[in-house]
């Protein structure tokens, strides 16, 4: 279905280091402030061996200044020195969506 | 970082219904198949209850005949009857990618 207005996808696609090291902590807290940024619209996880975290904005401006939120600044730094072994970031706009329900 | 070329990334997210039935299965065979596809480029799967899997392609073409494929109709058609319980497909295209490897 064509959207009447499109909008973003950020998907985080990552592999963990061993031991938790406070990662259900911090992903917790994340979640909680993604939130409360302007323009979220939704955050879908799963993970199973290779995780994939797909969070939804209104804009580009918005995923930009989430990047930019301090504390999840602090995240991203103690993702990369402690948490991931591997990560890639995709910003996406979505342009159809269709969805089926039973 | 920008895209030299962008591409295209389908992200399907979906609730299973309880029980295997034949999904285990299909869902390696469409994989396999799904590679074969012009303009196939990768996938990425997880699930924890919720399932994520983005495939990612090179044109909406490519995503256009896959979905037309007369095999995939046939998994779409048992997923609708038997494997899922709810499912929402996404169609994006790629704007801009990072990456961070140890």
């Amino acid at each position: 279905m064509e959207l009447k207005k499109p909008y973003y996808a950020v998907i985080f696609t990552s592999l963990r280091t061993e031991g938790d090291l406070g990662y259900a902590k911090m992903a917790e807290e994340m979640e909680t402030l993604a939130q409360k940024q302007p323009g979220f619209i939704g955050m879908e996880s799963a993970r199973d061996g290779l995780g994939i975290t797909v969070s939804y904005w209104e804009s580009l401006e918005a995923i930009a200044d989430w990047k930019a939120n301090m504390d999840h600044r602090q995240a991203q730094k103690n993702g990369i020195k402690t948490w991931y072994s591997w990560y890639k970031v995709r910003i996406c706009k979505v342009e159809r969506e269709y969805e089926f329900n039973t």
